[in-house]
């Protein structure tokens, strides 16, 4: 018998990673699930990691270890000055589209490199085969640590890291959301209980219903994505026809 | 007038990066230090990490603004399983030249990408020109994370994670111990008051002596670079004599 595959997951809780498990489970990999909290706005993300992790051991019959890997108070001296949204409350969430040169104040600082660092280490302590990801081609456009030359240095770096390093795999590099809501449909993803939206819903704010806004990039991103793959998006947003027309490709 | 140059220090408290902060600072840098718990058994070299502060500060008449980072909850998950005598009480620390290839067993997972992650974040957000950290010619031999290899990817990928990235800089990547040790004391870095040895004397084990032993890797290689460099060796050691003669070059 074959060894079994083995792999850490980063998952956020929105629709990209949480497609990204379905898929490793499909293909019969043994997975851990890590999810960051960073001090994000948008938290909201995470009180769906339990409730989709218990679906999915549901679905495939699996158990997942799965933990969240608290380095707010860390992330809040790391940040401190930093000019992103996303860390910082006073600075407004954007609104529009992800293409918008606006967006590049949702970046974090280094985001991506401290998760999956912290990813790697895990999954060397554990003997694991993999560290998977979930950027895809989309995300290109205004997150430096999303970009095909950044991830393709770092997959050198951590395949350097270790005298017996996990390979890092950007699970989604070839494809972009839409093809991603695409694949999720056909995989029975349940889209209905991931998280996307920027804003945060009322976990900082209660002003804000709990809800996805509508209008924040990701957002606007996740509407466009079902359109064009021609899913049902099954997501409630605060403001559901903002910019729908405007970006059907 | 030149803008100032401006650096985000990785510092242990042992001898490098203590060097690598006089140096700094003597070639006119503004640096911000940090320094990492992540639940390392010699946790006892951050105690000198204030008093090596303040001492700096009174040399080069300047204000340093200084860090500790705790990730030590966050590694305990992390490194779980880890076989590494740094993080895993179940490890015994080995004696020896730091040649040998028992060494390996104080290799921390993915340590160095971990700390330089978020030290580049922090960097990141301050608009500091450069992250540097102390790693040094003779540690390739057994850790993975401080090969030339590793370091130049790592030095790539930093350079690619952000819209106005840091420079990383290995600031020790073309001298040994012996060197830093030459070069520390030209600089006037005060030796007597860094910490190297990894059994971490007193802080955890109440049996240990609080002065360094001198039998494992951190202390033979000290002990070693004092003399090759044939610079006068203020540390305390339990066993001073052991392996002095072994390896003298």
């Amino acid at each position: 018998m074959a060894k079994p595959k083995t792999a850490t997951l980063i998952m956020s809780g929105g629709m990209d990673s949480t497609t990204a498990l379905w898929k490793l489970l499909d293909e019969d990999y043994f997975v851990d699930v890590l999810s960051f909290d960073y001090g994000q706005r948008h938290l909201r993300e995470l009180q769906q990691v339990p409730i989709l992790i218990e679906r999915a051991q549901n679905d495939f019959e699996e158990q997942i270890e799965a933990y969240v890997i608290n380095i707010a108070s860390t992330c809040k001296l790391l940040f401190l000055g930093a000019d992103s949204s996303q860390v910082n409350r006073n600075v407004e969430v954007p609104e529009g589209h992800y293409a918008e040169e606006t967006m590049k104040k949702t970046v974090v600082p280094n985001r991506n490199m401290i998760m999956l660092s912290l990813a790697t280490a895990y999954a060397i302590s554990r003997n694991h085969d993999a560290v998977v990801y979930a950027a895809h081609q989309g995300d290109h456009a205004i997150y430096p640590d999303c970009r095909k030359d950044f991830i393709e240095s770092l997959a050198t770096t951590v395949s350097l890291c270790d005298w017996n390093p996990p390979k890092l795999i950007g699970i989604f590099d070839d494809i972009d959301k839409a093809g991603i809501a695409k694949l999720g449909e056909e995989l029975g993803v349940p889209f209905d209980l991931t998280w996307s939206c920027y804003k945060g819903g009322d976990v900082f704010d209660q002003n804000l219903p709990d809800i996805h806004c509508g209008r924040c990039g990701t957002c606007v991103e996740r509407k466009e994505a079902f359109r064009l793959a021609e899913v049902l998006d099954p997501t409630e947003y605060v403001d559901g026809l903002f910019k729908v027309e405007a970006y059907r490709g």
